[in-house]
Parts: C-alpha cells; structure tokens; sequence
C-alpha cells in the first residue's frame, strides 16, 4: 500500500457480502434460488441517499476497485486512478458502490461457490448470466442499501454495457449514465475472438466439461491462451508497436521456441498469472454476455426504439486508438441517443493505449469523466437542499 | 474439376521433384545436407529462357496454385484466379514456377520427411527456415532449371517478403519484383498473434515436444486454435460483419457453449479442417520465418541502405481492408523504394475482404497485376528479338 497516507486514495477498504432468499428469474429461464453479492463502498451515503454511484465492472474485473485489502498490497483496486477524495468519482461528494457480479469468481456466487441444492460447486451448472440480469440483481442490492436512484452509473466495456441496461430496465432509477469503451452490440469480429477464447479453455484436456475442480485441476493452459488473445485486444497495434518493437530478449534470434520478442514474453507472462488466478468457467460466462448483449436485438434491431425508456442523461467516452469497442461503435451509440432525443454528451479521446485506455489515468479523460461528475455532484446537493429546506420549511 | 474445357485453366498439372546433393547452408547456421523440392510449372519456357515467373507461397500455401491434380478434383490450386491463360499471370506468355517451400508438408522436405542420417522424421529436429534460405533454394532450383533470370518474381503475404528477398539476394536474377499484401517486418502485433498460434500448439498435450508423429497422434486442438486465430487477421471486421453479422443459427440463444452465431460455425470449420490437413512443425517454422524477415534489421534498421542492391522494377499493391498488413505497411516499402531510386509502381485496392483479397478475383487488382505482367510480357518478348536478331545478325 505505496500511498496509504495519500489524501487521493480511499486507503483501507474491506469487502461486505449481501445474501439474497429472493429467488432470481434469469434470461435462459432458470432462476437462483439464494444468492450472495461482494461489493465494496467508498465514501459515505447522504442522509437523502441520493448521491450513490454504482461502477460496473469489465470481463475480468470485481469489486476491488479502489483502495487496498491489506497494508502490504503492492497494488491498489482495479479503478483507484478514478474513485477517490478527489479523483474523477470524488469518494467525498459520492457513495461508490462496486459490485462483483453474479458468475463471478470473486466472492459472489459463481460457478465457484457451493450449489445448496447438490451440495457440489455449481462448475458448469452454473446459469449463463446476460446483462440484464446483472442489472437486476444490482438493483436488489441498492434496495436492500435502501438506493432507490443512482446519482451516476458509471462503466468501462462490458461495465459500460451494463450501465446502458440500467438506463433501460430501471429508467427512474438512475440520474446520469457513464458509458465508457463500450458498444450496445459485439461484432463479428468480437465474438470471433470470445470464440477462440472459449474454445482453447474448452479443448483443455484437463477442462472436463467444466468439472476441473472435481478433478482438482485447472484447464490452465486454455486459460492461458484465452487471457492471451485477450491481451492483443486491449492493446492497439501503435501501444504494442511502442512498447515493445521488435525488440529480442536474446542478443541474436535463437532459432527456437523459447521466447525471443519481449512482447512474446508479455503475452506469456499475462496468460500465466490470469491461469492461476480466475476461474475458467466464470471466464466462458462472461465472454458470453458480452455476446448475447444487444438491446436493439429485441427491438428490431432499432437501436432508437430500444433506447427510448431511459431518462437519464449520458455521457459517452471512447479512446481513439481502441479497436476492440473503436470509437465508431460510441458514436452510433450517441447518433441513436440523439435521435432518441436523449440528453447525451460525446468524447472521444486521444490515447495510444487501446482498449485499456479506459483504465489507465489520462488528463483529458479525468477533465470529461471529472467535469461530468462534478455537474452530477452539484445537482445531487441542490437537490438535497431542496429536499430539506422543503422538509424543515 | 468444373472447367477442364474452359480455355482460361491450365488444365491437369503434375508436380515434379528436384532432388539436391548441394548441402544448403541455412541462417541459423545449419546445413541441409540434401533435399527435396516439390514444384508444379505451367506455360512454355521460351528458347531464350527469359519468360519465366517465380510464384512464392504464403503461409499455409503450397506448390498447387493453378489447375487441377485430378478430375474430380472440386478446387483448382490456390492462385488458380490469377494464373492460367488469359489471366493476370498468362500461362500463354509465362512459364509459371511454384514451388513448396522447404520446411513445408507438401512434399518438400520438411519436418514430414525422413532424416537420412537418423532414419526417423525430422518432426522438431528440422531447422528453421528463414526467407533469405528458402530464396536460395528456390535460386539452386531455377539454375536446375536453366533460368539464369525471372522475368518477374510475384508473391503474396510471406510470399511477398521472399519476392523482396528475391530483389536483394538476387538482383542481377529478377527483372521484375511484385510484392502483394506483404510488409518488410511483422509488427509487434504480428508477432503476438503468431505467438498465440504458436503457444496453441505447442501447449496441446499431443504435441510431445514436436514428436507427435512418433506418438501416432497429431496437436488437433492447438493447430485448430492457430487457425481460429489466423482467420480472424485474414477477414477485415467489415467483411465479418458483412459474411456473418449477429446471425444466430439457431432460433434463439441456447444459453450454453455449442454452436450459436454463424461466425463460430466458420471458425471451427475452418480450424477443424485445417487441423486434419497441415502439420504443425511446419506451421510453427512458417510463423517464424515470418517474425524473423526483417531486411532493415541488419542495416541499422535503415530500409532505403537495405534496398540498395535491388535492380529490377517493383509493382507493390496493398488492400485497403487488410489489417493485418495494412496499405501503411505497403507504403512504408514504396516510400522506401522511391527514396533509394528503385522504379516502383503502388496501387491500394479497394477490397472489403482483408487480407485475403490478394488470394480472390477483384476486377481492379486483375487490371494492376494484369497490365504490369503485360508489359514485363511484352519486354521479355522484345529482348527475344533483339537476342534472336542478334543471334541471326
């Protein structure tokens, strides 16, 4: 924990755990009878609730977003270069609320918890969980926290997904809505590469249909591969050109297979650590809810009809160098908006840093995520004074 | 074989074999002591020996790039779209060489061969090939065949780089250079996704160290992956989008891992067949050659001192959807050539069909390759003259 005297940082923070008996019904048909959410908070809710952000998170995110677990961790939450007193999500003014979600592998049920009902890990019995349903069981947790409306939604990717099904499943219940690197459906392209990525955890010998951990294995090799894939995504080819060239580890080329290029070395080095830290099955769920995402699918393809239950505001942000959800897919996500007649604000960032732009610290993002927030923090106050200037006048 | 009577085919063609007892000594500082090559030929050399056309083989290619082997053959080789009478590369003027590339599994020696010394496979043991070799054997053949100089040397892909080869190993060789869709060096993302192919591989259980052969079983599931990989950098986004959009096959989603969108379905036709038809020594040793090309590199990385020695004319065309070497990557090359004073002729096709375009019929591309071989035809002709003219004189 570098900076835990530094004013910027939320430091310490501890996870809580939500049970839930309330069965939930899931889009596939089948329904969880009792479930647990992980999540964290940052800040302190206000007396008229009203000043909640909930950030959503991305394929192999979690709760963890900011701040740190332990004194000696070398490294802060996923997001900390955004949530905190005085960051971009201001952990003075907001209550911020990460969730891990359903079919995760971080604490809330997934395929590796216990299934009550067989008394075995749920593995691949688990439900596939979409979009929406991560929704709903996220609005169960603001009732249960006594939320009844957001002053902010806020995510990157398949987070960014899951604040666009906010705006469209539960409209009065969020103010303002952050779409961050996102797209409102995968292409082509970008299911091909989930494809692959399924089907090297798939053909694991040791992947058993799912059932590794009865076998007391990991289909560490598929894994691997997948994270791998993964990794040539994020990146844009001028970051990856930039960071590692053509560079060799050797001084001459061996004429092997060992590894030669720094960036076959990055590539190895991500896929090894992601093979022993998430699980194989929560990773083939989430791929496919980034698949199976496409409000305007149930609309006849009509993005604009699909968008026109929310009444929250937008901002939009995309990285011009990220070609996994390029720019492009923002803007069509905006020109729907617009033809909704929806509030909606644009930025397209400049970032050599691809995909993973959405993660990392950049002026000009912190200025269009920060203005954004600050705007929604100052309405969030008028509002509450007016709340109780009405209550005590 | 639909169009044996068509007039636009070169018909049946039989691969011929070229045995050397010439030790080939290799870049990575080993020697072949003696070796095959697999070629096919078609069209007449002419008495002066000056029409003669060097094709070289991408990746996956092979000797078989026009006609048909047999009969019933449903598919003629693979460049049929370009090479026969009347077509871009007019087997009517030319005499088309193609030859299967050492390392390769199609007859040339390669890993699929007998080591004679050992009496078992070569399998891992062959050394790696680099393109700067395989332009020396493909040189150890042409003075078999009594071709001092090619009238052009054409290629796309990897088979582009060994037409550049060609121009700096061989300049007094080949009058005429065509580099198709190719680049003088892979791009840090190009190597990752050679890496992931690779990685595929060589992780599959079945691999044994490269000795599946040995074991009686081929790495099926990682070349599958390796090609998975590769067909997404072949296609451009559009043309996915355009090929397979969200199409589901079935009705509605199965809310599980089997077969759902139509781009899957393509993925794994693709891979499942390629799996059961190359071998995956020689799929490693291709990924390689193509990481190690880089004629800048032993100049300082100064690719106008690199090109110095060429002497023939250059034709570069390039794919306006291709990303996986992009029109920018053509250009670098062209840009290169102009500043070192090579006559160069550039033309950026419009295709939406990615990488692949350099392998399909495309009106435009058909008048730019077509018209440059119309005019080295027309040249060879003359020199014809002047030498018969000579020689009669």
């Amino acid at each position: 924990m570098p900076d835990t005297s530094s004013a910027a940082s939320v430091g310490l923070v501890t996870p809580s755990t939500a049970c839930f008996d309330t069965p939930l019904e899931l889009a596939c048909g089948r329904v969880l009878p009792e479930w647990e959410l992980v999540y964290e908070t940052y800040g302190e809710l206000n007396d008229e609730r009203s000043n909640a952000v909930l950030v959503c998170h991305a394929l192999s995110g979690h709760h963890h977003a900011a701040g740190y677990h332990h004194v000696d961790d070398r490294k802060p939450g996923w997001w900390d270069a955004h949530i905190g007193p005085g960051k971009s999500i201001d952990t003075r003014r907001f209550f911020v609320i990460v969730i891990n979600n359903l079919g995760g592998c971080h604490g809330s049920t997934g395929p590796t918890s216990v299934n009550r009902e067989s008394g075995r890990l749920w593995g691949p019995d688990f439900p596939l969980m979409t979009v929406p349903d991560w929704v709903n069981s996220q609005a169960m947790l603001a009732d249960r926290l006594g939320i009844e409306r957001f002053a902010a939604v806020v995510g990157g990717s398949l987070g960014g997904m899951q604040v666009l099904q906010w705006a469209l499943s539960y409209p009065e219940r969020i103010a303002n809505a952050v779409v961050i690197a996102a797209t409102t459906r995968l292409s082509a392209q970008n299911i091909a590469f989930n494809e692959v990525a399924r089907q090297a955890i798939r053909s694991d010998p040791e992947f058993h249909d799912g059932w590794y951990a009865e076998h007391g294995v990991v289909p560490r090799h598929g894994l691997r591969l997948a994270r791998m894939v993964g990794h040539i995504t994020y990146l844009s080819e001028d970051a990856m050109g930039t960071k590692f060239g053509r560079d060799l580890r050797t001084e001459s080329p061996n004429f092997g297979y060992d590894v030669e290029f720094e960036v076959e070395s990055y590539l190895r080095y991500q896929g090894d650590t992601f093979s022993t830290r998430f699980d194989a099955n929560t990773y083939l769920l989430m791929t496919k809810a980034l698949d199976y995402f496409d409000p305007a699918g149930t609309h006849g393809n009509d993005l604009v009809a699909a968008l026109s239950p929310a009444q929250c505001r937008f901002l939009v942000i995309s990285f011009t160098s990220d070609w996994r959800f390029a720019p492009s897919r923002s803007r069509e996500l905006v020109d729907a908006l617009l033809h909704a007649d929806k509030p909606v604000s644009y930025v397209n960032i400049d970032s050599p840093y691809g995909h993973d732009a959405f993660l990392l610290p950049n002026p000009r993002y912190e200025a269009a995520l920060g203005g954004f927030m600050k705007r929604v923090a100052a309405e969030t106050a008028e509002r509450g004074e007016t709340t109780r200037s009405g209550v005590s006048g």
